[in-house]
């Protein structure tokens, strides 16, 4: 069992040397929130965290929802802390003033999400996911239904969920079968979904389900599917509950982790149909469904951050407290002392750091894309945007699995003992990968529509703001060392960029092929990013005599730790990047 | 849920092209068993395993093992499943014939033991560590231990554990406290062991224990551990059982995995004194549990090999068979079409077959450091396989936890739930860098007593070796690009072998801290020259029109992925090297 505490200097850091915080919230519509306010935010969310989710994180593993008669019945606790999450106002954070929203930056609520996901992964994915339906619902629905159901979304009073899978419709929602019948001023939804985060719970008086389904005049395929508000319970005129709606978790699956959040079998309309409203216009679902996902790809892979920072903090407190050593004289010392022990703890940390630094780097570009005037410039931080998503939700994923194994592994036998509770970091953490878009569809994205599609003009964009930061590092001499590794590493992902964009045309299997490896090869490239930003950052300041020097060293420490052991993995990726296909496509069914 | 077979033709390739396993088998104590014959046997053992073993696989994890007022009770179906196994002789394969044993090579043991464990790696894991320590007792014990013993344990009839750690002596055995007092003809043995795997059950009349513990006069440290065989049911003079000895399971580990295998925590002496007897001489027993250790380590690396093999087998299943693409005609084809899951197959496919071929040829060394009449070249067999065994043990685990993931990664979501049997051997995977000496203890055992105690000439002697294959490469016009890629892979573990003889005398933090980059290095390096020997047989093969071409092809193919896309990862860990310590050990606690 750990603790938990969320790292404040490393968030002020970050907000100063990545993003420029306060340069964000200079003027326009942030203009007055500066670091000193998001610093009181985040330490006041720290304290929710750590008091009240955290210790809830293994109730939730050990103790998991439970369907019962009248639906599911969420882990012990968890409403109680929701109502305190909610009566503190943090679900409403970035949404909009109108619909009773604080209109926060995004890139704050990334730093206060890491609380919520690093406290407890399982509870935190019901707000995560609710976050990405109501800003579909701000953005998509009609004025009437904004009115009705917008408030409450935004306030978490009601829950929301977002329903797109079914048994044979996964990542490829062609195939997406379930009904919507018009009934009047409403639909008649039937059909059954599976993989619904959170789809039942007794934490709130209502849920608001979004279901993608077909009307009767649909064209088949992705270009015939309708989103639906589809509520729990009916809502009247005045915002009054009524009855139920028809439908229901039939089941809820039983999983490797996140046991505390309830993965539910949803039928709808078993007597009838179900009630449903149409967002938006019809046989346009999945686009307005893309804004939830969009927002939710980015929350999951701050999810890999925020389950290897609990991992990171336990190992490191084991690490310190574990005798394993004896001195000649008998006396003994930790593990802390042995090499290979630190070089696991470094790994984490230097991991996480980047990880942590480009998932707010990402986020605030979804600022910058928002808020201001100059709408060349907005849409150019969009571009970024949609560049970063999938680096930030593949490559954080796939670094979460390393880091929580890692955490497992310093804890030696009593690693593998559920008790000891890092293990069910790891095991939580093996979702990240699969669910909102597998990091295959992920690697897939950034070959195809991020990069093919552009002709690898956005690439390029991020490629020069890298150039540009390595002229920064190899102004400064003692950085010299980290400016040519960055470099190399730039090298392999300009030569990857070249080679998809010479190979693709006459290989169908190419993209495919090398995808996972060049979403690779990126993340580690961006990660190497954050970090030299993160030393020139931490030199200057050390120049100045500004800050604590022991955490700033340890800063440029780190940094180095990723350039020399980390960074050049991006020549590996290159490697089997430039071999092709070939070799991965040769084989026929019958020769596995 | 998954079926399992076992390759048959896997193994007759990997015999034939790695092995030599006719030659091995041509004169000598091992005269006549040849391959025919071990193919029959091998044959056989898959019939159990597939028919008897795997179906309990997921009855041990859902069922696992638990604590009762009489002793632990094993999981259902277990206890029958052990007795078919000793019926049919599978305890007794390598054992000398003077205790009943078959002395049969190891190499056909590992083979028919990658059965075993990829049928229930919890079940196997019983006879696989017995195995270990009756090996231990018939090289170390007394003739009169040997007669009343060994028979019953080669047999299977009784079986036995190995009971090294105690709380505060993990990998640090030199904390060890358990105690021994003399008492007449034998010792009467105290204290704690936790972690014993399958340290009570009911599938056997007898248990017996080897426990390291300290004997009054025992010098401080490991030269003051003295091993000792403690029966869990007395033994008299004519074999037959007497009454309880002084000992008991007083809990089981609740665990990540390998929930059908009972992980004691045993108690000797809670009413005076369990009676023990010494085996070998006194203060010397570490080195005895070294001979169980090794063999035991060699296992673990086989059952990472052994789950590997079992996760693929139902990915392939399952990509064969989930329709997951729709073409424009409405019809659905399946996931197998996709360029990113071929990969993640051929990644699984690949590393699997290098793995297993490294367990062969690890093994088959052992057999050629026993067999034979010639001295010098059985010491240098011997030397042969004290390198590989760390390899092979910390590599292959290390794969395995890859392996599985991918296994569970190409299942998409339904890999995340529990009974779609996958995520079973993620989590059972995951013990396997940890029990039998972490890997981080392999690596250290590598580069330490393995390298720089011999100035890395036992590693020049296996480099030579695989310089002697890539000339073969080299001298075959199609296989050419694999020479040109394994010489590069060769050139970076001859580098870091160079780095690591300049750099430990003045850095005594080197070793320790590229210890890890350098087993992961010498692991794909050895994978490597695996698929250069498949390739070379595969080759000759298909120009003598011999053999099934399209199996054969696959092997050319398979291997030109491994050194595409795999065999570049040891560019990384070289780099990786030789950055040295510094990053990693320049940190202090408090900035952790």
């Amino acid at each position: 069992m750990s603790d938990y505490r969320y790292p404040l200097r490393e968030a002020e850091f970050a907000l100063k040397a990545l993003v420029d915080f306060d340069q964000l919230c200079a003027k326009g519509e942030l203009e007055g929130v500066g670091l000193e306010l998001a610093m009181a935010i985040i330490e006041e969310a720290g304290k929710l965290g750590s008091e009240v989710l955290a210790p809830l994180n293994r109730v939730g593993d050990t103790d998991g929802a439970k369907l019962t008669d009248r639906g599911v019945q969420e882990s012990p606790g968890f409403a109680d802390a929701y109502a305190q999450f909610c009566a503190g106002g943090w679900a409403s954070l970035t949404s909009p003033e109108a619909y009773g929203g604080q209109a926060l930056p995004s890139v704050l609520n990334t730093t206060v999400g890491e609380i919520w996901q690093s406290s407890n992964l399982a509870f935190a994915l019901c707000p995560m996911l609710a976050a990405g339906a109501t800003e579909a619902i701000i953005k998509h629905a009609s004025d009437e239904l904004k009115q009705k159901y917008a408030p409450k979304m935004v306030s978490g009073e009601w829950a929301c969920t977002m329903n797109l899978t079914e048994p044979d419709a996964g990542t490829d929602l062609a195939a997406l079968k379930t009904k919507a019948e018009p009934n009047g001023d409403h639909y008649l939804i039937s059909g059954q979904k599976i993989f619904i985060t959170w789809g039942d719970h007794q934490m709130t008086d209502n849920i608001v389900h979004l279901v993608l389904a077909r009307l009767p005049d649909a064209p088949p395929g992705v270009k015939g599917i309708s989103l639906f508000i589809v509520p729990k319970f009916m809502v009247d005129d005045n915002g009054n509950l009524g009855e139920a709606n028809d439908l229901r978790c039939v089941s809820l699956e039983h999983k490797l982790g996140i046991h505390g959040s309830p993965t539910c079998v949803m039928s709808y309309g078993d007597n009838g149909g179900a009630v449903g409203y149409l967002v938006g216009e019809k046989h346009n679902g999945l686009s307005f469904m893309f804004t939830m996902m969009n927002h939710a790809r980015q929350d999951v892979g701050l999810q890999g951050v925020a389950v290897s920072e609990r991992s990171y903090q336990q190992a490191v407190a084991y690490a310190k407290d574990r005798l394993q050593g004896t001195n000649k004289d008998g006396s003994r010392y930790t593990i802390f002392k042995f090499p290979d022990v630190r070089r696991m703890l470094m790994q984490m940390k230097a991991s996480i750091e980047a990880m942590r630094g480009l998932a707010l780097i990402a986020s605030a570009e979804i600022d910058r894309s928002h808020y201001g005037n100059d709408a060349e410039q907005k849409a150019k931080h969009g571009q970024r945007v949609d560049l970063l998503t999938p680096i930030v939700k593949g490559w954080l994923t796939e670094l979460a699995q390393e880091v929580t194994s890692l955490g497992i592994q310093i804890h030696g036998g009593m690693g593998f003992i559920e008790e000891t509770g890092v293990a069910q970091h790891y095991r939580d953490a093996r979702i990240l990968p699969i669910y909102e878009g597998t990091n295959g569809v992920q690697a897939l994205d950034l070959v195809g529509r991020k990069t093919l599609l552009n002709e690898g003009a956005h690439l390029n964009d991020l490629f020069a703001d890298i150039e540009s930061t390595i002229s920064q590092l190899a102004a400064e001499p003692s950085l010299k060392a980290s400016a040519g590794k960055m470099q190399q590493a730039l090298e392999a992902a300009r030569a990857a960029r070249a080679w998809l964009l010479d190979n693709s045309p006459q290989d169908k299997s190419a993209p495919g092929s090398v995808s996972f490896s060049f979403l690779m090869l990126m993340g580690y490239l961006c990660g190497g990013w954050v970090m030299a930003k993160n030393q020139l950052h931490a030199q200057a300041q050390l120049a100045e005599g500004a800050g604590d020097a022991e955490f700033l060293k340890a800063k440029l420490v780190t940094a180095n730790f990723y350039f020399e052991q980390l960074l050049p993995k991006t020549q590996a990726y290159f490697a089997a990047i430039e071999s092709g296909s070939e070799s991965t496509m040769a084989l026929s069914e019958e020769q596995f």
